[in-house]
């Protein structure tokens, strides 16, 4: 069987991790001359395949894809790009076989979260549909921990460990505070529709302490003023402070985002988002606590510089998995986490078909919500530590780590410019 | 000479390594038994003198001690508290005396920025003006960094460290996310006179690459909305994207901090604080980017997880040096850094006399700023590199920094209570 090339793309909200994946896919790949000969990695995902924009990874040296491994973000650009129906993006599909033809790609690897499994799903249907033989795999990546069979998504674990250890640090910073200061902190964490990411906060609290977040509002909880109220000052009247995380997606009762207040400017524009200024502004405007608030947004999935080495690990392997799963002939499915056990964390790498993964949810089960819906359970608590476990500096140059810029030459183009 | 206690307070904003220059207080003490009993500690910095709330830190053990070295914040809590002029404030500097008398506290050090060395300038006047004898030796602190005398300010170098690896991370994220999503990324930083915080994201940029931030917004300059906004498009024209770090302090040319936007809630109160939000809408508003933004408040100078190590060692060194100078007779001073080379960077310990110390800021010099306003000149630069240089990793168990909280017994009192 002569060998083909591969495909690589990067797709939806980049992560610290998804770099690992591309090294583990392109060093894999690396090992299989006989089935893959080269890998080329779409500028901006699928996008670079439509618009053939390809970057060629064998004209990058081996220490600078062995550096992805530490670099976070997408190193070849991501994309928000989503394929329709076969019947409803005809000519995209006819598009993608023209470039896979002309550079002879019969392999697909696509990395992302549910939308772009779905992507590498229909990608998969070309087969059959459309008559071009490529083999399909995904490679699961999303930071809100949403893909469903896989015990965690990689992106997940570091932001769920940046998040931890800065209510944690922050938490020691307002106990200081708080005697002439500080009485409230609220800091805000991403997670529209699932609340793994704000839940995991909760690893920075302890029975040996009283430090991390003291109330956590989840997307999957809806939002009563009154009785948050009463628990910050019931926490206040406690331990002298009290250190909310919220998560971007928690709504009111009436469904609407808290994150829209309702605050419009002088023209009368909606404010810019941001829920941590809302929730520390009903705080102060009902008791009249001292309040400060952080917004994380993308520090917190790019944070490399405190990446849990579980996450790095589980990222590197899936990206190799999706080339062995491929090359020994497996088509159309996604390489998962699966957990052995929980303590020590052990984990094995299992698959799923991508018909079954793609656009599907996975929220937290109810019984990771304590019963007031201020924080997580024991159970949820189980789950999470294992995950982000180690720690996975960077190599660091004056100071700062030393991330990877690739030199990203293009694959010279074959055929017409086409317009997206 | 028989020894005598000392007092030791944290006073001000607290940083993450303020617990450095107490460890490096208590354990030079233990040194010098013929001068110094016992480090008794203020709960609460100064207060703690006023209430008789005195933590006796010789019943902590030595291994918690030493974890002051990597454990963020006020260990012993700090305060927002300034005296008053010995005139205005008689009844205070009465019972300081008292609480002294009482406890045989002879040394005072006091660690903090602009005011508490004034507070410590104050109470080293006591000697005199009310015939006390008391040794009073400041230790520097703040994130600021505008103290005078001194090379920085233990706490600085860190947050520098932290903002200019979070605005490295973040700018990859951005550059992997532009071709359809986000254009334009906003970090609010501390520093609401100087821009000493915001400058040190600069360090992220590099001739090696295009990252870091392509705008800093100082509290220097005036904030002009429309050169503002011409350099973000031309930014973006040029690069596809565009970062920008505001400190909080920035101002309009009218005087009013920007982060006072006019915005109002429902009810027509002003809206809780918060920069980065009013710059993205600028942008938005005007120009219809897709903007993030993040807000990094007290978790820039908690964040002893990304720690300078020079900050820690100078944090240290700062307290060793306190104790020494006074066992040495030193008294009413605070000693300082003195760099005597750039690269390599070599410093020593120096002194400067309270009186001149308190109340002075120390200001971005103009030749800092670039002609333009929006970045720092390479002078500048070549002042910060070395500050940022090198790792102080906290020890980790079960995935989180390992910080210390201490048992912080109270010394028994000896006094009537005190109302403040």
């Amino acid at each position: 069987m002569p060998a083909h090339n591969a495909f690589y793309g990067q797709s939806g909200g980049v992560t610290s991790v998804i770099n690992a994946s591309a090294a583990g896919v392109i060093q894999t790949a690396r090992n299989y001359p006989d089935h893959i000969n080269k890998v080329y990695v779409g500028e901006n995902g699928i996008l670079g395949a439509l618009t053939e924009n390809l970057i060629d990874s064998s004209l990058e040296s081996d220490e600078d894809i062995e550096a992805l491994k530490h670099t976070p973000s997408g190193a070849f650009g991501s994309c928000r790009y989503k394929l329709k129906t076969l019947e409803e993006h005809k000519r995209e599909y006819e598009r993608l076989i023209e470039v896979f033809k002309a550079h002879d790609i019969r392999y697909f690897f696509y990395n992302g979260g549910g939308d772009s499994q779905d992507t590498a799903h229909k990608v998969s249907q070309l087969s059959e549909s459309m008559n071009y033989p490529v083999t399909c795999i995904g490679v699961p990546k999303t930071i809100d921990n949403d893909l469903p069979f896989t015990d965690c998504s990689p992106g997940f674990a570091s932001v769920a460990k940046y998040v931890a250890v800065s209510i944690l640090e922050a938490s020691l910073d307002v106990a200081s505070m708080s005697a002439t200061s500080t009485k409230v902190f609220v800091m805000e964490v991403m997670g529209r529709h699932a609340g793994w990411i704000a839940a995991a906060a909760a690893l920075a609290s302890s029975d040996d302490h009283d430090l991390g977040p003291d109330i956590i509002l989840l997307p999957e909880v809806e939002f009563k003023e009154q009785e948050f109220l009463d628990k910050v000052n019931a926490t206040i009247e406690r331990k002298g402070h009290c250190c909310v995380v919220v998560s971007e997606g928690v709504k009111r009762p009436d469904g609407k985002f808290l994150s829209d207040s309702g605050v419009r400017d002088a023209f009368g524009h909606a404010q810019l988002g941001g829920v941590a200024p809302v929730v520390a502004d009903i705080v102060k405007q009902a008791d009249g606590h001292k309040c400060h608030w952080a917004v994380c947004d993308y520090l917190q999935r790019a944070a490399r510089h405190i990446a849990a080495a579980t996450d790095v690990e589980h990222a590197y392997a899936l990206g190799k998995a999706a080339v062995e799963f491929a090359v020994q002939g497996e088509n159309a499915i996604m390489p998962t986490i699966v957990r052995t056990s929980d303590n020590p964390y052990q984990w094995e790498i299992g698959k799923a078909p991508l018909a079954e993964v793609a656009n599907v949810e996975e929220m937290m089960p109810s019984d990771f919500i304590s019963t007031d819906g201020f924080f997580i359970t024991p159970e949820c608590r189980k789950y999470l530590q294992p995950l982000i476990m180690g720690e996975s500096y960077p190599p660091y140059v004056n100071g700062l780590p030393a991330y990877i810029t690739l030199k990203k030459q293009k694959v010279p183009k074959l055929t017409q410019a086409f317009e997206i």
